[in-house]
């Protein structure tokens, strides 16, 4: 049978990419790899809308979001989480294990932050340090208004900005210098289609001069450290050289594209998928704010999501998501970020509807399809 | 021009690792990847020697260096590391950057550390808690006598033994379980025969124990986080997938060649390439215990050995590597760690022999060949 990724990452990968990356291995220091580094430097700024440096870190995203707490703030300092799903809660994980004092805003699951309530806290606490937010919460599907959230923090504090791009970047813009976000990091394996291992993250000026009063402890994430690196076409540490060849890759393609097409297919597809779950009469998990990134869908009522994920990977060999932690059961969660088209989407749907219909929600054959099809046209 | 990689890390790639790598990716909490990871760790146990799980870190082998720091110790722990190259300096940067009390054995770059310098720094901190060292000492080329240090740390400490391995495992033998190497690690780019981006390492009960103690802060190098994910077959954060699947297939090689032969072919090349460049008349940088990871030479009398390098690279398409700070321009570096067989070496060594009498160092033609040649008959 046929196989089709469509999780919240990892995502499919172009065979342009996997291609790329079974080239025969090159040397980091030798002449023929700088170009390669300094391709992806270029690209990861076209990408982030930055002039300053995105860095390459040979690792998860997490890895990159315990840079962004360790690299800019000391203990004791107060920072601002917003947690309003499974990956906002890390950082208030990541800034508890570094003695970071975190003002969490707890939001509803499957809501997306009120601005306003990190006014308050920012009120509240002056010397709040940071504020960390995610562009997307991929564990629930929904975006945050990061655009208002920048203004808001600059218009009310000294505090820098930090985003989790890792479902966003390359889905939506999140033009770092135009909209003031401080740091915004991201992951491969999303939108950028390619395998999990590296993680990118670009830091403004303001965010750099943070950094130089930080005294939390950090060796392999040390910033300061992969910026004087970068400039030279470098890294600190061994880069992960084939998939720094794949991400040359990746970029080429979205270049290719154009990256308001890219944006404009993810909303494109996003809203397809969107549509063809609510003419099944299902209902999204988002209540607010669906991202572009991924769609979450609750099971229809009295049925596990567990169950429609094993059936459509049985009869179509399509892989989907469950929930996470207090969603898991309760939603599936279906991704079209990264190397999808609207033929990934289509398939999907009817897909669906026969799983659906064969595990007791009755759908009239099409009607997902159709709607989908109505954004198309 | 054909290309060949002579460095110490990366190294070649067989051509069935890169197509195992090209397999399109599949989602690491899918059915399918269970069993990759479990083979994965299967093998890493038997490469390891090792009962004790051997944990796979998306990084480069200096993030599992941190790991093995930040998991183990508190701030204000003593410690010992032994400096004799730039990756013995290494230990002694992670330690001060976590507050950790090192005290540096200083070896003389070239030379392996006297265990017995070891035996005197516990018995002048007898609260030391751990003892930092390399296996092979990538910058000089050295062996160092882990088997001995094992047996002086735990006949006159409760300290544990943390053995760098990056270079060392898979290319002789360091039987962790044997030995009492408490802490065992590695990087995929070496004798393992993957591009970078992953990390291994192995850790007895004792250090288990120790890790119970620590109050260092990490995250993303959360081992005990790791080991809970581990024997589930998963890790804590996304791995990098690509890379577990081209590492089953290195195993499998491995296992195929037979561990035994695997050494056994990797001393029989370190020794035809040492008495090879013997045979011009060049001197071994290891005054002792040279390793069988790679060989590090002294360019002639007044020659820097950047030009011996970009030569060969630029005549041949070979590269080796420089020296590394102290000797960078004094040294030169060939690696015969991993995909790496007697075409390699005899061909490099011709290679050398034309490049030196170009460069004016006067060789017999065939001389250094001929030694290699003595060894393999």
């Amino acid at each position: 049978m046929k196989k089709y990724l469509l999780t919240p990452g990892p995502t499919e990968l172009p065979p342009r990419v996997l291609l790329a990356m079974a080239h025969p291995i090159i040397h980091h220091r030798a002449p023929e790899f700088l170009p390669v580094i300094e391709q992806a430097r270029e690209g990861l700024k076209w990408l982030f809308k930055t002039k300053n440096e995105v860095l390459i870190l040979a690792s998860s995203g997490t890895g990159a979001m315990e840079g962004a707490v360790t690299n800019f703030l000391s203990k004791g300092d107060r920072a601002v989480t917003v947690n309003g799903g499974k990956f906002g809660e890390r950082w208030g994980q990541i800034c508890k294990a570094y003695g970071v004092e975190a003002d969490v805003v707890n939001v509803e699951w499957g809501q997306a932050v009120d601005p306003e309530k990190i006014k308050a806290e920012l009120k509240k606490y002056p010397d709040t340090k940071a504020i960390y937010i995610q562009a997307t919460e991929t564990s629930t599907g929904v975006v945050h208004p990061v655009r208002e959230i920048a203004q808001i923090v600059h218009d009310n504090s000294k505090a820098i900005l930090v985003v989790d791009g890792i479902t966003g970047v390359g889905v939506f813009d999140l033009p770092m210098d135009e909209w003031g976000i401080d740091i915004l990091l991201t992951g491969s394996q999303k939108a950028l289609m390619l395998p999990p291992g590296l993680a990118f993250i670009g830091i403004s000026d303001r965010a750099w001069k943070l950094a130089e009063t930080s005294t939390l402890p950090k060796f392999y994430f040390n910033f300061s450290k992969e910026l004087k690196n970068i400039v030279k076409n470098q890294t600190a540490y061994t880069p992960a050289i084939s998939l720094i060849i794949g991400l040359g890759e990746s970029l080429k393609m979205m270049k290719e594209e154009g990256i308001e097409n890219v944006y404009r297919r993810h909303t494109l597809l996003a809203d397809a998928t969107r549509k063809g779950v609510q003419a099944m009469g299902l209902r999204l998990y988002a209540s607010q704010a669906p991202s572009n990134s991924l769609t979450a869908v609750f099971a229809p009522e009295g049925i596990d999501s567990g169950k429609i994920i094993s059936a459509i990977e049985k009869d179509f060999g399509i892989r989907i998501a469950n929930g996470q932690d207090q969603a898991k059961g309760k939603i599936f969660r279906v991704a079209h970020m990264g190397y999808y088209d609207k033929s990934d989407i289509l398939f999907a749907l009817a897909a669906l509807e026969i799983v659906l219909n064969k595990i007791g929600h009755k759908v009239t054959p099409g009607i997902g399809v159709g709607a989908a099809e109505g954004v198309f046209m």
